[in-house]
């Protein structure tokens, strides 16, 4: 791996460590069971891509570091979010997963009524922080409609801007697809959802922070859209081609339980160049931004190259 | 029951099902399943308490009904959050509820891994609500800091402001206290956080959408405070004093599984007459207020003398 984006990585997850150990209520606040489970699954080994995402655009945007503090506890916002969807999708009437990154899911380690709530929590925990962030109220207000349509079903209702993709939509079109052969379009609609709308709100969501224009965050979304459907399809060619022990998690699961995936669809092959093409599309979206770009380009990169 | 509470209940009720109707998914919005659970948990026979205290909350601190539409739609906001701890609630392993109202449950109706998203995608629906409010930004964050805040755990963290009671905190210390014999302090604990933060920031958020000053959200409050614990209160009774057809649900259920009651700890006697007095400081709460805050007393005053 490159030198510079090791350390961004590196530096990046630290700083979204300490935030989250801040934000978090310690494991002896009361009730207990309920702080230790949510600290078990947010500290449960996670790369912390989407903070150190929303960290890199407010930088770009700011042209400075001097955002860190709001833009690291905004990340731990989205990390929290992303535990509360890992937690309630291990769930038994859900991928019923026993393990996630070697450790046993929350449900196995705290019981189920427990996990549910402490999913429940980490969302509620991350508008609450999001409520508190230093920055104008103006830019709470569109960083919360960002975050919130992006975790919805999907729909905004007749709520104006409703997105056409969101985080529970996605799960939802997960778990009904299973079993039955996916269709293309299908398939590239379930990852702009399940794992794309969190990933795009986490650039777009740091980039409101840092106070950019409309057409900034236009760019931000293109950039986050198309580096986050190819992180996924990376992600669906290595549950074909690397093993558990590399992967960290249980390999061929995708295949073995009939999900959609872009390999099963067009190939090992194609997926790659696929994801390629997307990564260039992502980078020609950061143009105008210069060299500032060049962090969240090697983040874009890295998640298409990485091999776990 | 008295005309003018009669009409309150009512209007305020059918102001709520127009707005939810209006704010929720059509059942033909994909993915279907889980437009069609939130709907069903949601337009389940509920009494719309926490809307209609949120909506005379708002004309009272605006002296007018000029704010109707930002107010109902905030109540709807809170109804979502209502019906999504009721739908995670009735979980099989939580409370295992196969009925409520006299409908069956969400997970009854839709299977348990669509009730676990319905619930989690009521949250955020009232966020992304919250979110457009057409109320001035600053008002828009005060309002999401205190619902979220009182739908937590009961804590927040080293977030400035945070509150003793939480709606998550109150149900994970009720599933804590089966079986076990629990004491005055935990039961008025549970009670001031499972039911009363919420009905608590229904009035507060209602007084923030109308621009109230601090000392005024500071008698909403307390009247909030006050007239949800005696809800909760008279609750407990009428689960031991009442038959199920009276209830609209299975009555008994709270001694049969030894849950943590007041009648239980202190007799019927003493419970309202309890609860009478917390009606009278609530009243006082808002003696301020003059005539305009007669709606909200009758509300209050409703709450405790009703039989179902």
């Amino acid at each position: 791996m490159n030198q510079d984006v090791k350390h961004l990585l590196q530096s990046g997850a630290a700083l979204t460590d300490r935030t989250l150990e801040r934000l978090l209520p310690t494991p002896d606040t009361q009730p207990h069971s309920i702080h230790r489970a949510m600290r078990h699954s947010t500290f449960a080994g996670g790369k912390r891509l989407r903070p150190i995402l929303c960290l890199e655009a407010a930088r770009m945007v700011a042209g400075s570091h001097e955002l860190d503090t709001p833009a690291a506890e905004l990340g731990a916002a989205l990390e929290m979010i992303h535990t509360y969807s890992l937690i309630h999708d291990d769930l038994p009437a859900l991928d019923n997963d026993d393990l996630r990154r070697g450790q046993p899911t929350c449900h196995v380690a705290f019981g189920e009524a427990t996990a549910i709530l402490a999913g429940d929590a980490l969302q509620t925990l991350a508008f609450q922080i999001i409520s508190r962030l230093a920055v104008p109220p103006g830019s709470v207000v569109s960083i919360l409609q960002a975050v919130s349509d992006a975790i919805s079903t999907g729909v905004g209702s007749d709520l104006p801007g409703g997105l056409p993709y969101g985080m529970i939509g996605g799960q939802v079109m997960d778990i009904e697809s299973e079993g039955v052969k996916p269709s293309a379009e299908l398939v590239e609609r379930i990852h702009r959802s399940k794992t794309g709308a969190l990933i795009t709100v986490s650039v777009v969501a740091g980039g409101f922070l840092a106070g950019a224009d409309p057409e900034m965050i236009a760019r931000l979304r293109t950039f986050g859209e198309k580096a986050g459907l190819a992180f996924q399809i990376v992600d669906d060619v290595l549950d074909v081609t690397q093993d558990s022990a590399q992967l960290g998690k249980t390999a061929g699961k995708d295949t073995a339980s009939d999900k959609a995936t872009w390999p099963a669809i067009f190939g090992i092959e194609q997926s790659l160049h696929d994801a390629q093409e997307l990564i260039e599309d992502a980078f020609a979206a950061l143009a105008p931004f210069g060299t500032a770009g060049d962090p969240l380009k090697s983040l874009a990169l890295y998640l298409t190259t990485r091999k776990n």
